[in-house]
């Protein structure tokens, strides 16, 4: 049997986005910019996509522009934000992907920015009085970044609460809704977001196809030269059939929103119920009712397990991540459970679900560790 | 009938790196930075046509970096060898394509670097003895950039002679090869290139994919900050249908070469011959042997044609561009055109061919052309 779940690293595309995509791949095809009929076939289905889109989010359609990951969009809001929006702050956290963090420290050495690392609590939310605290301290022109969803830990944060604190602090407010996009409802005007970024294939999408909402009268340039594509922000002839895809798979995410929420929340309950009654040593990382039905981040004491016990795993065919997944090469010990120092001998799994997961996998899942932490 | 001779704007995507793809937009997915099995499948897959695009130029895996574009990959190679190779001049030519133009442009408003324009030829070929003088006038850190073919009128360039001018005099070498690579064989190390720059849509590959070569040893840092993705130079969860497909699609190109040069040269030679007959004064804009067999630029004088002329054309369901289809958005009358002082009081229209392209199609052109000319 082959069991993923690892969908927080990345998920399986969508037949339903793929048999949309497909005339792209096939008979449908030319430049977007071109004027005749072939281009402008092109050109109306990405325009489709981006209205959809903004649908979503409560944005205007000229608030969407595409890209090719979510790593791009991060670098895109954060870079621009730097160099023409004069930000000298960045307020994040030490947990933030390695495309946020990464970046912030690029401009913090690079660029003279300021960074500084908000607190947060020991399963990974933001700490919203030090973000507070942090912004009342200082009146250099601030960017807030800070991810929707923890994605090692699953830990959610409260987009609406931080917006309102950088409203009320003229602060600009960038959040990484990579892991929680076509999951969650976001509204970028009720959590106002400055800028939003996305990765299709989170979200049962494709692969190469991202974007970034960046709210209207933010006068940013222009991040990739050229022939002045997507508001002369990215220039590159479209992704036609990745954005296509990417558009399918957030309107079935849309659709099923609320199932597919009871249906992932449900299947973890059973994983975690299944492990808690294997053994009570086993810890959960998150607080309850605080982290997304999508992930559980499980540690695992190391007097359970053999050194082996990665390989165990996917020679059984099951697929999870020590820690995250999105990194190159990835090492095994996550420096966000490092930074957290979260139960130090132990070892940690993460298991993320998406709306293909069924309760026979995760049976196959906990029958699995049943014989392996008793030999 | 439908006839598209817009293939220097996009390609359709092969039917063969279609079937390659679909299994990587199905069944085998997960994210090849993952070590358990899904992910490592993915990570072969890709490392497989990095081997497999490097044989093809005489490069090695490691100096092939996958991005997102042609437009990507020129962006990277100028902006960072301004900022980490220490570039003080870029020497380039008015007729570039607007992602090298634009990007140089960029450099020197805002980097000061110091841009200079080599001459060329009326039909676009760069002058050499002007590329000599103007690097033998300054000693300057200098990056040469230089399209192989002109992607408006297809001026063939001599990369073998222009890479052994900047060796001679230290200069680096970029060459934006998208309108070449799977038409034209380039051997990186004969042309003595630092950069390489390639976009999969002009070879009959998927959009939104590309690569860059990179000399070994140009200690280039990064590019898109993450995960340290293509060797911490682009970070971003790999596009690896995009890959396989346009690994796939260049393989196929690479096959077919010969004898695609020989049926697009006569399909090329067959039009031209249908639209002189029709009236001699209609012009091409080429030099005999000079130019590439993909591409045909034909300026017609206004006198013969309506002010609905494209119109008529696109009613008619052929394809072709009004000079370069490669801006979003594009206006009219081509920079390139106008530039060169091309024949003023004509239109300009690009036919651009395809391994696809078969002689019924040039009949069916050469019949319409032969149709509305005379009336």
């Amino acid at each position: 049997m082959q069991v993923y779940l690892d969908n927080a690293a990345s998920t399986q595309l969508h037949p339903e986005a793929l048999k949309e995509m497909l005339p792209y791949l096939g008979a449908s095809f030319g430049n977007p910019s071109s004027i005749h009929a072939f281009g402008r076939k092109q050109k109306a289905a990405i325009e489709n996509v981006r209205r959809s889109i903004a649908s979503f989010l409560g944005a205007k359609s000229s608030e969407i522009f595409f890209c090719a990951s979510g790593t791009e969009a991060n670098n895109i809001a954060l870079k621009l934000a730097a160099s023409d929006l004069k930000v000298e702050r960045i307020l994040t956290t030490e947990l933030e992907h390695k495309c946020v963090l990464n970046t912030a420290k690029y401009l913090q050495d690079e660029h003279g920015v300021r960074l500084e690392f908000i607190r947060t609590n020991t399963f990974g939310q933001v700490d919203l009085s030090d973000l507070e605290r942090l912004l009342k301290i200082d009146s250099q022109k601030t960017l807030v970044s800070l991810m929707h969803i923890q994605n090692e830990l699953g830990a959610v944060n409260d987009l609406n609460a931080i917006g309102t604190l950088c409203d009320d602090h003229d602060a600009l407010f960038h959040s990484d809704t990579v892991q929680s996009i076509g999951h969650f409802n976001i509204d970028v005007k009720e959590s106002k977001l400055t800028f939003l970024s996305a990765s299709a294939h989170k979200f049962n999408g494709p692969l190469g196809v991202g974007f970034l909402y960046k709210k209207a009268n933010t006068p940013i340039g222009t991040w990739i030269h050229g022939g002045g594509h997507e508001r002369n922000l990215r220039s590159s002839t479209e992704n036609v059939a990745g954005i296509v895809g990417m558009g399918k798979a957030l309107s079935i995410a849309y659709q099923n929103l609320d199932e597919d929420s009871v249906k992932m929340g449900t299947l973890k309950a059973q994983l975690k119920q299944g492990l808690r009654e294997i053994n009570s040593s086993i810890l959960f990382n998150e607080q309850d009712g605080q982290s997304t039905f999508t992930i559980l981040s499980v540690s695992i004491p190391n007097e359970l397990i053999q050194d082996t016990f990665t390989i165990q795993l996917d020679m059984a065919g099951i697929a999870v991540s020590a820690g995250s997944a999105c990194t190159s090469g990835a090492s095994k010990i996550s420096d966000v459970i490092k930074n957290l120092n979260l139960n130090p001998d132990c070892s940690t799994l993460r298991f993320s679900f998406s709306t293909f997961t069924t309760i026979e996998e995760i049976k196959y899942v906990v029958d699995f560790f049943k014989k392996e932490l008793s030999k």
